[in-house]
């Protein structure tokens, strides 16, 4: 008997988070039932993203499509080009707030639950997890709350939202990632888009304080030393 | 004593209901407070819509961002171009289902809502009527009041949905439209994109009723003739 799994968008960056998310969905869907969404919106780092996205995609062997969101010139934040420096030190400071990109995920949910109504796929993943809440309005349960039923209603309860890591934190992704092989080396997070992570900006600081928490050592290369001490490489993961 | 108020953006599709819209909050708030945005998403009828958003929005003096969301073309309708035909007849038709492009009016909330946090604004309208209910999932009261939640949250109240025609009909919007000088002459509601309107498909007719039920004659030409029986010109309102 052959059974038919019921399509899957999951809305990828090609960060540490939602490379977690698409190779959980991949592994218990198999990858012909899954589709990636990956946004370009403009922001400094977008371009190093989307390299990793197609990394990650490649090495998942899911079909990857993706989406130009050139009207966010339009919006200020600093996380954008043209917006102000970003700010270095930790991601729950004051002034990575100048970071938000208003309603970004609200958007990005928007028109993946669009696409997914289009190709017959009943759900939109998204990996927010309890670590991004500070900061960003979208990420919190205040909002995911009410967005899953704006989806819901929307596309006449064909298409549902799912955030199955929205109660997790960054360092339990990685313990996780760990376990189902997550390609974590073929990552982006830096929100500085050069060759190599910076190693100082908050995103950077916080995958590098949840490599530690998970006892690894990041496989991604930074600009900066980080002291990861007796910690075991990440590649005997895999 | 001068009195600031608040900046407003519209969703302006250039159709008869936004424009009413866009015309009521030019005249409360003046038009320097006011901001429209124009979507292109690939519809047959989109660059009829746009001229006619740029004529009405030259005639109320207010500023008109136009945004292309050319990813739309990766979704699928009837509306959009490379679609099938669209169907004739009544807007309530089973037929009409087809024109549906999944979770548009989301999509554009989502947008209009980041846009407006961008320029300071504290309030996004979209013109929904009670008209719109039947085949279009995310113009029901049970779509729009998840969406107005998800709004507020995602932009930590700084932004509020708006839609003051919810409960309205259309031929209410062309008898309230009537008394504060909506440029009706200058709106494109076909679904057909030509030089006039078809008259036949269900947006036409659904347009030529409302006019008909407020006793009015609707001031832009049709291809067919249309029977208007008693009514007065509209230009009379003007």
């Amino acid at each position: 008997m052959t059974q038919t799994l019921n399509k899957a968008v999951v809305i990828f960056s090609g960060g540490m988070d939602s490379t977690a998310l698409l190779t959980n969905i991949v592994r218990s869907k198999g990858s012909s039932n899954v589709e990636a969404v990956n946004f370009h919106y403009g922001s400094k780092h977008n371009r190093a993203e989307r390299r990793a996205a197609k990394a990650v995609a490649q090495e998942l062997d899911v079909h990857l499509n993706l989406i130009d969101l050139d009207f966010m010139h339009m919006f200020k934040s600093d996380l954008l080009q043209g917006g102000g420096d970003i700010p270095q030190g930790h991601y729950e400071d004051e002034s990575m707030k100048a970071t938000v990109v208003p309603c970004r995920n609200m958007i990005m949910i928007a028109i993946a639950a669009g696409y997914a109504e289009s190709i017959g796929a009943n759900a939109v993943y998204l990996g927010s997890h309890s670590g991004d809440h500070a900061i960003y309005p979208d990420c919190r349960p205040e909002f995911n709350l009410p967005m899953g039923a704006t989806v819901a209603a929307a596309t006449d309860g064909k298409v549902e939202l799912l955030m199955p890591f929205e109660t997790l934190t960054k360092a339990d992704l990685v313990v996780a990632g760990a376990r189902i092989k997550t390609p974590f080396q073929l990552t982006w997070s830096c929100y500085e888009g050069r060759e190599q992570q910076c190693g100082k900006c908050g995103t950077c600081v916080e995958r590098i304080e949840a490599f530690m928490e998970a006892d690894y050592i990041d496989p991604v290369k930074y600009e900066i030393k980080i002291d990861w001490g007796k910690r075991k490489p990440y590649y005997l993961a895999l």
